[in-house]
């Protein structure tokens, strides 16, 4: 957009995003291809539009096996981390290839998670420019079950929609004390 | 900024970031507080400088306990999460309170946590901006034990800087399989 279109694109510095990297300086909180892209829809459609098309993006991003681009014919594993969050991510990811996290192999496949989300981003935005979105992708099965008694009814002492199960395990039915 | 500098503070649509709310679209990953704070740290120092900055927000952010602003006489307990996930950060405050997700209390107090953010994140742009900024905050000591092994040197087999023993419990060593 800053170099086809120009005005107000070229407003932005792209270094304001610079901290996302490494799950936010090094933190392996969120993934860092996640708040750029945010920002990106956020700037060009409606507030309640833009928490949709985020919410498809998140949807995708747990399932989606990264990293899809390999510009160089590496033929790395592709593993869906099942998780918004780096650490969940990589770590399954250097399980799956046996790589280490300060190595080259792992930089090569957040930078092909970074052109997979960007290609993605796009994609939506484009598709919904031409009115033809439609969300594709949900939370996991399990997030209604549990919601069902920790969201909205029942308990309501928790919220997300993240793959519950995946940070802690699959609960016995009563919970055992401790959940 | 914007009200006080104008151009090019007033370029930026805060719209852009409104996806963050609900820990990004309601998904309860990163605290919704966070990335905009991030940005706009990065929007006014070099790429370096910014990665101090948020690595010491991040590490002042997850023990700080919320809300400490509190604008109407609540008198809300404070907690301290220990993480920069939204998911964890409200439920520890509802286990503490009582209260519901659902509930007004509950957007009180991200409410609060929100300015509370917005204040030390300028404070300290400030203090580095006359060449006062000093890093106060730390990653938990267990990041440092656990880490000697998973991170640079052994295993290399994760990142990251949360407090690893809030999701993966006390470990006894040697690690039991499964870890």
């Amino acid at each position: 957009m800053k170099e086809e279109v120009g005005y107000p694109f070229d407003q932005l510095p792209t270094e304001m995003f610079w901290t996302a990297r490494g799950g936010g300086a090094g933190w392996s909180s969120i993934c860092g291809t996640l708040p750029p892209a945010m920002a990106a829809i956020g700037l060009v459609v409606d507030t309640d539009t833009a928490m949709q098309l985020v919410d498809e993006l998140f949807a995708w991003f747990i399932a989606h096996p990264f990293p899809e681009y390999q510009p160089h014919g590496e033929d790395y594993a592709k593993v869906a981390g099942d998780s918004t969050l780096c650490h969940v991510q990589v770590t399954k990811w250097l399980a799956e290839t046996g790589y280490r996290q300060d190595g080259p192999e792992r930089s090569d496949r957040c930078g092909g998670a970074s052109a997979d989300v960007a290609k993605f981003t796009v994609e939506m935005l484009n598709a919904y420019a031409d009115n033809a979105f439609e969300a594709a992708h949900s939370p996991a099965a399990v997030v209604g079950e549990c919601m069902a008694c920790h969201g909205g009814e029942g308990f309501a002492d928790t919220r997300g929609k993240e793959t519950c199960t995946e940070c802690h395990g699959n609960l016995p039915d009563p919970h055992p004390d401790g959940y």
